[in-house]
């Protein structure tokens, strides 16, 4: 199968690193990936015969930039020539994401899946304003959108709403979609911390941005809420809908007072379907020990799903880290491969 | 899609039940199941038209016999004549298992595989038998053979190592995969009981064989252990390797002994890969609070995969029962007609 990747941020190179690390095991599996272009926002490489992966990332840890990865027969490579060429089966997305215009990842993906390439994508903001567009383009093409990584990462959240739980109706889905503000959570109880001083040290060990509000004020949370519900429920929502509470007001007394009485707090998202219409709200909650979410802790993650006839289905896991997100859209890739169908 | 259904025990029962509530939905889907044979050990019925789901299900309610069915159009059934006549697409077998033969779901799943029937099982034996062979069957005449139902019910085991862990090694697999004994366990923890007062509630409530033996003494955790360790460790263990330990002789000086250190007693079949070989073993473990398999309790089951890529997944859910054993065989069935690849 021959890929190209746009976005060359934590992500796109840590599935540069995994591209060389699981060599065996996918060749193992009959698949050999072959990477055609890698892309970021300053420019592009391509090789007709594959780009080295351990080249290219020995490469770019002696601070080399993309562009001028000097290998024999490597290129300059646009997006544009990229679409016009037509010798990839799949494209990567991993481009920064916005929740407002989609852009780029956007247009990344459309002219993609028009084009007849199969498209992974890590990149929520496309997810959420056109994921049934972007759903409607690939089946006319013929191809799959992989979208395993928007929501949860390593975490399966997507996959198990809709496999796991075919023919059942989701009354409700709560979950713990944010590493960066569990892990504060978690680290302002073990610890006994203020709310600052357990976002300094997410800070200094690369679990939260230097500006952390799309994690803490409960947006992230409220994105990735809302695509699971617009695609597991079959629903129209939208982010502005969504009553988002964050964890910045939490005090250390307010937990330790939680601690006391055996419980803990934690920021879910929730959904649950009422008798005329589903209810979406982010916020903190006080989970008891008995809860399936009380011992999600650090930056793990986790969802719930109440169900008619499947009963609840509880899926932990999926640790923050561009390791794991690129392992998810290896994962991806490797079911596209296999014929799973996404869309 | 026509579908023929052998085996008319609990689970086949409430699988005709569920054919009818959910009709609605699957229709929505595109989904039309025409049921056409319904089969046990006395006998069978056919109708070339489909037989009604609702009528069969008031019928055996009022006592009635499968065979005695009298809807217009019935006609005698043999699993000879839907084999040669070759008018449905997928069997449900869902006989008693048996571990030593895998008779006579064996015989029933293999000539309908040969017949391109695709097919979806409840039945433990076979799988355990004669997986691989049977997968060389299925993918010789393109069909698929859905075994959700065998490790788990309502619990996605298979499907969350297989299709949510591709590309990732699993490293161990440790899981509460029997929901009887998990509940006597919960009983006596909660209750403060005896193993036999427990065993007793179990029974009374229909979660407990009148011969509970293979629940309590841990060979149903361990078969479902060793379908999971060879199917997604690609392994070939066998039964009599497994070091198998039951809950009989526990006593609830053990488990409040466990409580008073903050710590539950669990049956845990568990899959370790070591330096040269998988260690599988069945039996007791004190899990401490901050274990993800901590609170699953009652009837509930839970799987714990450890991966190298893509962290741990814990899986919790699918409470005991026929309700969710059937809900777990129309799954299966609506991922085939989706086109999900299962072999």
């Amino acid at each position: 199968m021959r890929i190209a990747l746009i976005g060359f941020g934590g992500v796109g190179k840590a599935f540069i690193e995994l591209l060389h690390d699981k060599h065996e095991i996918l060749k193992s599996m009959g698949l050999t990936l072959i990477l055609k272009s890698v892309m970021n926002s300053k420019g592009g490489i391509y090789n007709p015969m594959g780009i080295d992966p351990l080249r290219l990332i020995e490469h770019v840890h002696q601070g080399g930039e993309l562009c001028e990865f000097p290998d024999e027969g490597i290129r300059k490579e646009t997006f544009q020539n990229l679409i016009m060429r037509r010798d990839v089966d799949l494209l990567i997305e991993t481009t920064p994401t916005n929740n407002k215009t989609g852009e780029p990842g956007l247009t990344h993906i459309s002219k993609a899946l028009e084009r007849g390439f199969h498209v992974v994508t890590a990149n929520k903001g496309p997810v959420l304003l056109a994921y049934k567009q972007l759903c409607t383009l690939a089946a006319k093409s013929h191809v799959q959108l992989g979208i395993g990584c928007t929501t949860g990462g390593a975490l399966p959240t997507i996959n198990a709403g809709r496999f796991d739980l075919a023919g059942a109706q989701i009354l409700s889905i709560e979950g713990i979609l944010n590493g960066t503000s569990n892990y504060i959570l978690s680290e302002m109880e073990e610890r006994d911390c203020s709310y600052e001083e357990a976002l300094k040290q997410a800070q200094q060990m690369g679990i939260a941005e230097t500006d952390p509000s799309l994690d803490v004020e409960g947006w992230d949370t409220a994105t990735k809420l809302l695509i699971l519900t617009n695609i597991l429920m079959e629903e129209e929502h939208k982010l502005r809908e969504i009553r988002v509470e964050g964890i910045t007001r939490l005090s250390p007394q307010h937990i330790q007072e939680a601690k006391k009485e055996g419980k803990r707090l934690k920021l879910i998202g929730k959904a649950e379907k009422g008798n005329n219409r589903t209810a979406l709200t982010v916020g903190i909650e006080a989970l008891s020990q008995d809860h399936p979410l009380f011992n999600v802790n650090s930056t793990n993650k986790a969802v719930r799903y109440i169900t008619d006839t499947l009963g609840d289905l509880t899926v932990i896991g999926g640790a923050s880290g561009t390791k794991s997100a690129a392992a998810s859209i290896l994962r991806d890739i490797i079911n596209i491969y296999k014929g799973y169908p996404f869309v």
